[in-house]
């Protein structure tokens, strides 16, 4: 399936967060991630982000969607692209 | 359609950023908002978008599905419904 992700995480955590994600999506923004993941690394990732996360403060969004094609992106600014390349 | 709407904007323009996604969309996250909008109201948040950030460090990125139902949301956290019902 294909899922974008979006976190809002208390600073202390966001850096541990951050590489979390990056092992399983596409960074396209800040606090924002897409990609192609399957069933299992989903539960993977949601179960690890738990264990960073306060639940109590902290929040994770997915969105989910069967198929990429499905989903029209549009990027308006700064592409996050442009940052990689200089990381 | 339907649009979740994330974006990464410098602290100084932030605020109106905010108070112009909250005309047309629901607020979820931090910096993500989502709901059904016109293609008309679309062109309409975005050419005010525009005006309020600077394209060479802010970013926007809007995902558009024709169907809400093509969507599938999961909240793990804190629900900013949660939050907005304090403000």
């Amino acid at each position: 399936m294909y899922i974008i992700l979006v976190y809002d995480i208390n600073q202390k955590r966001v850096g541990k967060m951050l590489r979390l994600c990056r092992k399983y999506l596409n960074w396209i923004q800040n606090s924002v991630f897409e990609g192609e993941i399957s069933e299992v690394k989903l539960t993977e990732l949601k179960f690890n982000a738990l264990k960073i996360m306060n639940p109590q403060t902290d929040s994770l969004i997915i969105f989910k969607t069967r198929q990429e094609k499905w989903l029209d992106k549009e990027v308006i600014g700064l592409e996050r692209a442009d940052i990689d390349n200089f990381l």
